[in-house]
């Protein structure tokens, strides 16, 4: 691990893979579940470019970075948790693989240009801005509400990023998930791989991943539920192998 | 149970409910778990009135009616198929609650009026003109394949068809579930509640049931999975219950 700079109210955990290390703030950003799984769900090329929006601390990229020989790049608005994504990345020694870009996802393709990668990833704000939670921090309220980008302007700059018969791959909220089938269609987004993520077996979907095909003909597949717990509360074997197993494959 | 005529080719099956029974023929139509779900899943008024599309020889009207003390109309557009739902209403001494329209789904609006229904099902031909199997009968074809009615004519026929704030509940294929979901909002009908169907816990899903609000807000919840068959190859519980159990609650 190389020596970066650890500010008040930082932590570092450990990402359970290839000793990868994130610095995480409770303050500011710390990754979930929906970022592990959407990590491990999204296809990604063997080489060529691939881009995460919303990165936040930077978590995705340092994931998918065990599964593909590709470069990969993340893009984040709040300079905070761009600061923190590109500590974690020097950290790790990813330095030559990751670029953190800061900045506005809506102005990207006028530094790129067109369809310019081969996959996009993004886990972006779930709530639209005028519901939810009041108590949160300015950083917390960007990471989840869609204060800088709506699942509409998300799905624009997806679009004129990703080449053609490129894959946009999502983890969003089941809630939405009409709103995103509408948007990612107009958007020239085709979905074509669905997995529901229940907490339980008998229970409703509380996160859904969603793979997108740019120009993609309509023909979707819905995998297989994937169960958070047992029946005894703990780590269902799928889940415990996305976390501890190795990780080539996808889920 | 009632006389009525029985064609060569025709059986009478048991619908395993309230001693009702059903007139069905592999060369022209029987129904499968689909319409059962379908009419298991779909929310129903107590009272007032319920219209079914694509009605076949009338199997969801029949199950319905053991659920609710409604009106309940079922409309089907080949005539031989529309004989065979009257003769099975009949049969079950269902005439007085049941009413099956030989017809256009198109059309029916013109003679209905708007907004007339309380709740609409419609378990719609699932395959595009362009696909499939090429052995099918006349009659198999045009119940398999969208020859009469394609998804949009459904949904634009079923918008007109539903009162404000009505239920309208449909079952199909996750393979097309991009394009209903874009075609019902479209059309007004906002998905609230979906349910996918795997033959097996890990399984990919064959079959989605959707129910959609009129005019209502987008704000969706996805059921815990629906598993067919269990690891010894024999059907859940739950699904032993939509069979042999009583018939209240819904799926």
């Amino acid at each position: 691990m190389n020596q970066v700079p650890i500010y008040e109210q930082e932590r570092v955990d450990d990402l359970l893979t290839q000793e990868l290390h994130i610095i995480q703030s409770d303050e500011v950003f710390s990754f979930s579940m929906d970022a592990v799984l959407l990590a491990r769900f999204a296809p990604v090329p063997k080489y060529g470019k691939i881009l995460d929006l919303c990165t936040g601390n930077g978590v995705i990229p340092l994931l998918l970075s065990t599964r593909t020989e590709a470069e990969i790049e993340g893009i984040e608005i709040q300079p905070r948790l761009a600061d923190m994504a590109r500590r974690s990345v020097e950290m790790n020694g990813l330095s030559q693989r990751i670029q953190i870009r800061e900045g506005d996802l809506r102005e990207l393709v006028k530094v790129t240009g067109h369809g310019v990668y081969d996959a996009i990833t993004v886990n972006p704000p779930y709530m639209p801005v005028t519901t939810g939670e009041v108590k949160l921090n300015a950083h917390q309220a960007i990471a989840r509400h869609e204060i800088h980008c709506s699942l509409e302007e998300v799905a624009a700059a997806a679009m004129r990023l990703i080449r053609p018969g490129g894959k946009v791959s999502m983890v969003h909220k089941p809630q939405r998930l009409g709103e995103i089938i509408t948007v990612l269609r107009q958007y020239r987004l085709e979905p074509k791989v669905i997995r529901f993520v229940h907490p339980r077996a008998g229970s409703e979907a509380n996160m859904v991943l969603i793979e997108a095909l740019r120009d993609g003909k309509p023909d979707l597949r819905v995998l297989p539920p994937l169960i958070v717990y047992n029946e005894n509360g703990e780590y269902c074997e799928e889940i415990m192998n996305i976390y501890y197993g190795p990780k080539e494959g996808r889920v």
